[in-house]
């Protein structure tokens, strides 16, 4: 019985032994690049061995996009096979990597002349062998050191005593000689590169503030506009933010404008919502004139820079019915059989305001290099960083394409996807490129949720590629955790937020506020911005500034949390707590983070810190500094006990202080 | 800055809207199929998801090799974005495997028209948009089936009444139709074509017996024959094993021959080992001159065949010093300075009697050449299972293309992979196409042991490629446990490799007489078979002969014990009692077996019989056949109390009979 279909010819080189297999990361097979920011470490581990027994070598290849040389860094066996290697990647782009293996008779030769010599076995003959491989070695070598290399085969060729042999075939320098020439004409190399997406360190650490201009006007009954948000800037930068994020700014459209509280009536002084784009004057390109002229928001973006503030966009990719597009290019839109267009809708909801794209049309190419226009346009104003809203409704081949288009010319664009929908989708939009994601955490509350939701992101291949940013609220949600929990439940969602993940946002001033007021039975806010202008006392008793500005000083002053990956949960033996730690490579910058979930009771209990893991003597006491109360405590041991009042304070940051010297009993921590 | 290497033009077609990933069973994203024997079942699941809400389609596609036509099976949405398909083989050879899945607008349509009619919205213009789906898919149709179809939309645009248009749009036939006329014009296909080896039943259900021919003369001082083995044929059939594996049967070299117990001094009389393949008298295409011609062996295997015995052969690719290859093809082994031939090692170990093949010869196409007209050869003989000595001190592409060049011809090849060697190295091995595998079963005694390396053998990817053959002793390995456990300690054994794995084989004769003596401190059997003829006694009072015919009668009677994948474990108190089922898809046969893993001492405990997953009642009794002892027990209920004694018998495996009717007492049981 012949099978035509299986023949396989016989393989142009059958001596590549070696096999690479099962590498990490990579992310579906090498489709989608790993993400890193400047700084970071690349760690790849890949099963690697051959058939037999022989002794292998493994380097780890790597290289900028931009470099055809590959700079090779050594890997080692872990255990079982598994091997393990790293770089570091230094600058913003693309890097590649890559692995390659090979059967090494010199080391195996080393390993089991030395076995032998250990058996007592006569190594006449064998030592004949080794000085073929260094002969060999010779040739592969530069002059000087194909010198040496000879020197040690006739060393070797010429000895009679076994001991002295043994010692010039295990030495040092003729170890590294044959390192740096092996023998590894039947190298495998790994079938594919792998690819690095780099980002500035931004990307991994921002702490973001959402802001309505149009509600900064500290006029009542006034629009808002871009002048009067420099006026806030100082009080932003006080508060530690150091990314601005507008709603759209663009003209809104007049056709089915919404009125307040989301109606379909519409009063003749209703602003209606900035997500409705387009009206005559203007569309996506455009700034809304009661915000002020283009020249403003240019010397507005300026004036943040100058404050350490980014200001971010919002890309929204839909049309009132007033944008010019929809008639410009009716193409891009779905038509009705009665000659209307099509709006948005997820049956029964409609949403009168907003016309989505037809991305199926068949002028799909003109489409996606118009939008493509239109964040080039924002980039050339000053913009590099992007809040896309909704991504999840529009193609994924779109969104590849067009972060890659502008990655290409930009490398420093960030874009945060905006997709609150199913995890396979908020997944595919960050490996398909956005550099950043809204999360789950906007309603992760409880001990369990919290845990099991940032060990997924931390410790399973989403690290390697999806950045979450921690919202504990949108002008889209109230979560119902902020509108029965009072204050404390605002204190515990910032502190959560702000520590557990790296990058996290907050919307203001509601947030800062305090405001819990909802749509009776739902988590959107009553009376929301997004359809009114608003004029809220900044400065009302009580508001979270000072709170903000501290977390946000804790933030930058503490390198532990300014990143994701180092974070670990701890024991402690009560359900309401939380309890869990980030630290520096090195140990020099130890952060526990204790949280009460409960915004009603004090909750205490006993926390069990993981002393070897943070360098800690079990024998010698330690200084617990909380930097958000400044109280200190000294800790010994792994239990402690610890307690927390949502009517003082519901969370802790400990910065943890080691013994400096045992010699002295002053200035005792470091 | 800019970034050359990143640029991506605009893709040819931008509006395929669907993803596929995530797809399983997929082995290193492709690069090896999946094994299955002849009727096994092919279970495909993926991510399958597009962006928005719109309704997806997704069509599991499979082909024989020789087709040109892809066959469909429709996929169905589990849960979270995962899709399910299916598919039998139902022929030896090899399947290819893909998806394909798109936007579907019809089925949008149908879903989105639903909830406007549930809310009470005007359909008018709805309808008419499905009548446009519906003439659209007509000009898809057969001319018949177009026909309906403009009926179906015609009926749409002409109703007034919603109730009346809505039973209409939802028409199953309407529906069909639409389905077998898609408009998947954007359709999304998996990059990728996966593969399915399907083999013969017998690659997955099998019992070997392993003998040497030259102990199998009735006449003590005589070398056995393969007449002689013909007498054993019924007694071996009889035991109900349908694969006789016979170590080499070839010349054996007398060049470093060894003597018994591998002693190097070799005395007149030594007869060697017989995997010192090679002398004058021939190499690996000739048989011992002692055990008869070549007439003699193709006659053997006719007989067996007779017998519905399958003979195995030994594939050792190595050489005596003796052997033909190493004067004809001195480039294919290794040579020393001083002129001598590189003999197997392992420092400090020496094979003297053993040369290895040198497979990074310059001719190593000659040399892999060779080696394959070797299989073919005894193919040619009618051999067409071949049990592989040490596969992975040989390279992994020599095997790929040798096991692929073989099944091209003869898909009905079964190659079992002797490696017992790392685990990364076994799988490897599975995956580059050997049919069974040898496993770690020989080592694995205790509860825990058997229970996790069973689990991974059954629920990890390893099940789509790795299929086990259990070895309770091999001529190398007599394990402690059988050296320290007497009789019980081999029905143990025996039980646990015939019911855990579907394949399984023991050495025989020494495992049916119980021999337990090792050398000294070591697991290999003391006066080894490997060195020198052996007369058993097959008849030895005390033998397991008739144990052996009982659960290898219990394997064929039932189908539930047929296959591996169906194995799940159950609880019960105590952990020196296994317990574990096996049940056929439809639970017509339902196998439950106890083994009291402890050779010493009676064991009692409670198991928990899963009553759902078996389809029994909680309230109704239930008998349980003891299938080796014959004693019926009637159970009730999850919990029910066991006791094994050694000495008695150490297992149970139970056939589980439910009650047949309620209204009678008599013939109470199916």
């Amino acid at each position: 019985m012949r099978n035509g279909n299986h023949k396989k010819i016989i393989p142009a080189e059958g001596r590549q032994r070696v096999v690479i297999e099962n590498v990490k990361p990579e992310i579906d097979g090498g489709r989608f690049p790993i993400k890193r920011v400047v700084g970071e470490r690349v760690v790849v581990t890949a099963d690697i061995f051959g058939d037999g027994h022989d002794s292998i070598s493994a380097r780890l290849l790597f290289r900028r996009a931009r470099d055809r040389q590959w700079q090779e860094a050594p890997m080692v066996l872990i255990e079982n096979d598994r091997w393990r290697g790293e770089f570091f990647v230094e600058e913003i782009g693309v890097y590649s990597y890559t692995l390659k293996a090979w059967i090494d008779p010199f080391q195996t030769w080393q390993r089991d002349l030395k076995k032998k010599a250990e058996a007592g076995q006569d190594l006449k003959v064998d030592l004949q062998i080794g000085a073929g491989y260094i002969e060999e070695a010779s040739k592969r070598a530069s002059k000087e050191d194909g010198q040496k290399l000879i020197a040690f085969a006739e060393g070797l060729k010429g000895m009679e005593k076994a001991e002295n042999a043994f010692s010039t075939a295990l030495n040092q320098e003729l170890s590294d000689l044959l390192c740096k020439y092996p023998d590894d004409r039947f190298a495998s190399t790994y079938g594919k590169e792998l690819g690095v997406v780099v980002d500035r360190e931004r990307a991994l650490f921002s702490a973001w503030y959402e802001l309505f201009p149009r509600s900064c006007s500290h006029q009542a009954g006034q629009h808002g506009t871009f002048k009067d948000c420099e006026r806030l800037l100082p009080e932003i930068k006080k508060m530690g933010f150091d990314v601005l994020y507008f709603p759209p700014i663009h003209p809104i459209g007049k056709g089915n404008r919404k009125g307040r509280n989301n109606v379909l009536e519409v009063h003749p002084d209703d602003v209606g919502s900035p997500w409705a784009i387009g009206s005559k004057e203007g569309g996506h390109k455009a700034v809304h004139p009661h915000l002020g002229t283009m020249e403003d928001f240019e010397r507005f973006v300026k004036r943040a820079k100058d404050h350490g503030i980014e200001i971010a966009l919002d890309l929204a990719f839909q049309c009132s019915p007033d944008h010019s597009y929809v008639k410009e290019h009716p193409t891009w839109f779905r038509w009705r059989p009665d000659g209307t267009v099509q709006f948005a809708e997820n049956p029964p909801k409609k949403y009168e305001d907003i016309i989505p794209l037809n991305f199926e049309t068949e002028q799909w190419q003109d489409l996606w290099e118009e939008l493509k226009t239109i964040v080039l346009f924002w980039i050339g104003k000053g913009v590099r960083i992007f809040r896309v809203d909704n991504p999840h409704t529009k193609p994924f081949p779109f969104w590849e394409w067009l972060i890659r288009e502008l990655k290409s010319e930009y490398p420093d664009v960030i874009l945060l996807s905006e997709a609150f929908t199913r995890p396979k989708v908020m997944s595919r939009l960050a490996r398909v490129g956005f550099t950043q994601s809204y999360t789950y955490f906007t309603w992760r509350n409880t001990k369990r949720e919290l845990t099991e939701y940032l060990t997924e992101m931390t410790r399973t291949d989403l690290r390697e590629y999806f950045r979450p940013n921690f919202w504990p609220n949108t002008p889209d949600i109230l979560p119902e955790h902020l509108q029965y929990g009072g204050k404390p439940a605002f204190l515990i969602r910032l502190v959560l937020a702000a520590t557990l993940s790296s990058n996290y946002g907050i919307y203001g001033p509601v947030f800062e506020l305090c405001v819990q007021e909802a749509l009776p039975g739902r988590e959107e806010y009553s009376n929301s911005e997004k359809y009114e202008i608003k004029h809220w006392n900044r400065d009302q008793p009580g508001n979270l500034r000072d709170f903000i500005s501290r977390v946000n000083r804790i933030r930058q002053e503490n390198p532990a949390l300014q990143t994701l990956w180092n974070l670990r949960f701890f024991e402690v033996e009560n359900d309401n707590l939380l309890f869990y730690g980030k630290v520096t490579e090195e140990l020099s910058n130890i952060i526990l983070v204790l949280v009460n979930l409960d915004p009603f009771h004090k909750q205490s209990g006993w926390v069990r810190v993981p002393l070897r893991e943070l360098g800690l003597h079990p024998q010698e006491p330690y200084l617990v500094h909380d930097l958000l109360s400044d109280d200190k405590y000294i800790w010994q041991g792994e239990r402690n006990y610890v307690e927390l009042s949502p009517q003082v304070l519901p969370a802790s940051i400990f910065r943890v202080k080691k013994r400096l010297k045992r010699e002295s009993d002053f200035d005792y921590f470091v």
